[in-house]
């Protein structure tokens, strides 16, 4: 592995050594295009949607009670409620530290119509200004909370509570201080010196964490993973190695069987099988995931190089065999559970959005330690196709679980009320365990830390949209790169460089595994001719690097193949078998009934519906495809659009389905 | 709907009205074959095994310490655990009562090897009375529990448990009391007059019920339905009609949200939509049947015609679209329920035991109120391919659910440990929810009351296997007949009538759906010429029918064509497009990858491995049947013997599918 010295600046992972070094909220900006609509609607609607149900079903008030002393009556929520307004502040650390880079940067508002820069400025200032406030109100108030040897949970620990740490299988009391410590560390890295206490409350929480469960103390883990990834980076973020090390022990403790065996056994949390020895991912998808993002940050800090091989084959038979074509994982309602290899129904597929976000997570732990582009690949495909799918173009409404096949028209939800979680097949504006929008939010805000790294040799393009680019390499040169592209809709990725170089330095673009055809073209600011390169990749996710001594004005042309495209199953996933699935570039599709209106194939049974894999797809002038569908009882047939997946269910009740049975099949 | 007066015999249903009139245990016995064998080990050792949990686990003994009145301390067992106590008491009564009948008609002991005539009766008299001494003893000791107005339930109504009836939704009261009365029915018409106390017991309790439910009453159902088929049961058996009002009411109900809503809505408990109004069987698959073999007898009983053409429809529904090959019912593990039409996964197919069971109670109210063939169709599929199933060869060990496809070898259950109940792959002693031994003891004890049925025309015989049966019919003839096959193995059937009959009368032979070139000979005793009469189902399960003055030693052979064939899917089904299960019979057939070892295909990639159609299906000399299976991957290729469904994992661990991938599909 190759060790780079990183300096931490506004990222979420900042491992101390690997092949990658993270390029920040500062150094890189989201300037347009779909994940830019997506951010702007995350830093306005979502946040205040959250904060509006936090407030509303009493969860922020739950740390009111304990500071009063009124607990445990009047508690509301699940036990792992305080976690989502952790989650909640993460999220608002991002977004405020996202906007105050945009607005030292001037790259706030470039997508809002009508804005201008400086406009713009004012306005991200103003909203920053108003997180800010709202995050040290909250805080405050969960401080309150805090006992003064650091212990915090709403749930244990008074009288008529449990006892802390008597129930660590369903408790959530470590999962919960996991995600209080990333929030600190979002706030500590965009908000350095901050007078507001989190980072403080979370120190003290960690402190408590390591007195009670260090060497020689108690040696059981927490029934849901997230404490460890939480420990690390915090660790990370304030210079505290007993942190990391704090982490590395609950890693290593998993697979002990130190929590009661349950009707789902122990894989359920990952305590059946040390994470070591693993062969893939298992049981609770979001656990599972969690736990891998923290084993690899301890791995990695560590130097624990038998580890991060045992991870690399976990994600890898995760990726081949666990996942669905949408980077979706979890496949089991029950246990929200993976299934076995090749277990991948679409009926009822779990696919929850936090496994999604979480998936996100430890794949990119795993790229920044290797470099290798294929994590890159599924982060793309994931966010495209799981976390993007959840929320409701409005950022009010989010699924929970992320279905692939839906028989029966959903009832819509009532946006009024709370929703179980997963039972809805429509979009619902909370859940009773609400995770996913904090979850997607804190992921969206933070979302231009996942899109470039760096490393000796220069540049690395993981994720492509309109974008800004100013870093600096290891060698203190000073790179300005801005990406312009209407990805994914359009394969052209430009990247115009803004720096001169007087040596070389290597710009590396990822080429997905579906980029069939791919070439690279380098169009020099002196007028030189074209240089173009086959960029194609062979089989498999990968990257075509330039290296050369950039002058200001050159340019470097991504053409990747987007036309649309029928994907066919691995065959041993059985129940899929004959299907045929439609992308294009990273997005897969869906068919909606709401689009056979008006087609001779309206009144068709859903069921009987086929499609033609020999007619030809069809880009619409939308943005969906149009595929030939056949009535295999009837024998009727229509061109028929399919949507974008992630946009499903936006025109109300709808069966869907993104396999469709091949003609013939 | 033809009325026919029924006299109650050793029958479990009992309807005043109808197509068909059941025969009972006095009339119809099992005399060999698979069935017998069944019944035999179901007597013996299944009896001992449940008796000796439910002791050992202590759900008799909540009844001892409610006597004492010493609960809620000690009470051990989930809130529905008296339930398996009364099943239990059902499961001995019928067995008393076919032991009894068989000693009185001389037909026990006819499989045992060895035992005379003489022999054998003595043994069933001794095993009667040993088993009548024990539902004796448990009668006493739940009697001693009952309290004076009638109530009678282990878990509520003293200080510190929950108040009667204050939780519905899922405190399983009414539900056990169900099975109280089912219990009491099976006593009442295989002992009538017994002076042990249990129909005294159900009936103080079905007075209180009507009582606190009656009209003008509480108005709400119970959680898990029961109640309902077993009040309609005890009213026709005890001359209440009180209860088949009470009966009524309960049914009629349902639908209307007296309920909770809950996360798998209120579908899960019927509580959605009115039992009249319903399209198909929905939720909780067990809650789903016991409702409609409830309503069925509700139904028939106050002829209403229009609730028994809804239930019709429903199982119509159900049967094509929501049922497994294997009549297997219900598609989720997380509410144990039915899924959307067409959502059959043989991935983790749940196919609960108990769901079987109360398939069959459904079907068979349907069988006698229209004698259609085709509900027996189902009865028969789900007996050898669900019911059968779940206990081990040897009677001491269970499936919960009925998977359709192991994707990985299970481990072996502890015989000494209680299991969850549905997560082992391999049959366990017993669960926490343990309903299925004493669901499927109770229906293998009474299995001969669903062999045969009269009508004012004659007999009909709708399930095969030897038999003897003595009946009159409606006008008084006597008609003995005696059965003699190999089925399922065999397709012959061979009906011997034993009595003389001046006039005609009608013999009514079930023809199955699969019996495609079915024929059936009469051989007349006077030497005359065989006559021959084409038999075949024309796509559906029919029946053929013989009227004749018969004499004894008149014979008729039914010839069903029992050759091994391949079963394609509905192509709605997605979970298993491309697929093919192997039949013969009645009989699903499963491949086990025990049986590749030594083959060709011993190394592969069970995920690799296809059937091919073009090869035809070879019996086995042991029962089996042998395909030509392909790895995909390799092209490797072997015969390999396939077990019947119900016998699978009775050889240790294995993987196991009983839908195949077809070559080429």
């Amino acid at each position: 592995m190759t060790i780079t010295t990183t300096t931490a600046r506004l990222v979420p992972v900042a491992p101390s050594r690997g092949a990658l070094r993270p390029l920040g909220l500062d150094e890189v900006a989201i300037t347009g295009g779909p994940w830019a609509r997506r951010q702007r609607v995350n830093g306005t609607n979502t946040l205040d949607h959250i904060e509006g149900w936090l407030e509303r079903e009493g969860w922020i008030a739950n740390f009111d009670l304990a500071a009063a002393g009124a607990l445990p009556e009047g508690r509301r929520g699940r036990e792992f409620s305080d976690s989502e307004v952790y989650k909640y502040l993460e999220a608002l650390a991002w977004e405020i530290g996202r906007l105050e880079s945009a607005v030292r940067a001037g790259t706030g508002g470039a997508d809002a119509s009508g804005a201008d820069a400086s406009d713009a400025a004012a306005s991200d200032a103003a909203r920053a200004a108003e997180l800010d406030a709202r995050l040290r109100a909250i805080v405050a108030r969960v401080a309150a909370a805090q006992e003064p040897d650091g212990y915090l949970d709403t749930r244990f620990g008074r009288p008529g509570q449990g006892a802390r740490w008597t129930d660590l299988e369903w408790g959530h009391e470590l999962y919960c201080l996991g995600h209080l410590f990333q929030a600190a560390v979002a706030r500590a890295r965009t908000r350095p010196g901050a007078d507001d206490g989190l980072i403080e409350v979370a120190r003290r929480a960690a402190d408590l964490v390591c007195a009670v469960f260090g060497e020689g103390g108690d040696e059981r883990i927490c029934g849901h993973a997230e404490v460890e990834v939480g420990l690390a980076e915090l660790g990370r973020a304030l210079g505290e190695p007993r942190y990391v090390e704090q982490a590395r022990l609950f890693v290593e403790r998993h697979g002990r069987g130190t929590l009661r065996d349950i009707e789902w056994g122990r894989s359920y949390y990952q305590d059946d099988v040390a994470v070591r020895d693993a062969t893939a991912l298992r049981g609770h998808s979001v656990r599972a995931n969690y736990l891998a993002a923290g084993a690899a940050d301890v791995a990695i800090e560590t130097g624990d190089d038998d580890l991060v091989d045992a991870l690399v084959r976990q994600w890898e038979t995760t990726a081949e065999r666990r996942t669905y074509v949408t980077g979706g994982q979890g496949s089991h309602h029950q246990d929200e559970a993976f299934g076995e290899d090749w277990e991948l129904p679409a009926d009822r597929a779990y696919s929850e959005t936090c496994a999604g976000v979480a998936s996100v997570m430890f794949s990119w732990r795993l790229l920044l330690a290797s470099g290798d582009a294929r994590y890159a690949d599924l982060v793309e495909r994931t966010l495209f196709n799981v976390v993007e799918t959840s929320p409701a173009a409005d950022g009010r409404a989010f699924y929970y679980a992320n279905t692939l096949h839906q028989r029966v028209p959903g009832e819509p939800a009532d946006p009024d009320v709370v929703s179980p979680r997963a039972h809805s097949s429509l979009r619902a504006p909370w859940f009773d365990v609400s995770c996913c929008p904090p979850n997607t939010a804190r992921t969206f805000a933070s979302l231009a830390a996942y899109v470039a790294t760096a490393d000796a040799s220069g540049i690395q393009l993981h994720q492509y949209a309109p974008a800004t680019i100013r870093t600096a390499l290891d060698d203190g040169r000073e790179v300005a790169l801005d990406v312009e592209t209407g990805y994914p809709l359009s394969g052209s990725v430009v990247v115009r460089v803004r720096s001169d170089a007087p040596s070389p330095w290597t710009l590396t673009l990822r080429v997905p595994a579906w980029a069939e055809g791919a070439r690279l073209v380098v169009r020099p600011a002196d007028g030189g001719a074209d240089e173009v390169q086959n960029a194609s990749p062979r089989g498999r996710a990968g990257t075509v690097s330039v290296a050369r001594a950039w002058a200001a004005g050159d340019s470097v042309v991504l053409d990747l193949p987007v036309a649309p495209r029928f994907t066919a199953p691995d065959p041993r996933i059985d129940a899929v078998r004959g299907c045929l699935v439609v992308e294009r570039g990273p997005e897969v599709f869906a068919l909606e009934t709401v689009d056979l209106a008006g087609t001779a194939l309206e009144a068709s049974d859903f069921a009987d519906l086929r499609i033609d894999p020999a007619t030809a797809l069809r880009d619409l002038a939308d943005g969906g495809v149009a595929a030939e569908l056949v009535d295999a009882r009837t024998g009727a047939r229509a061109e028929v659009p399919f949507v974008r997946y992630h946009e499903w269910a936006e025109r109300g009740p709808s069966q869907m389905r993104v396999w469709v049975p091949a003609l013939g099949a």
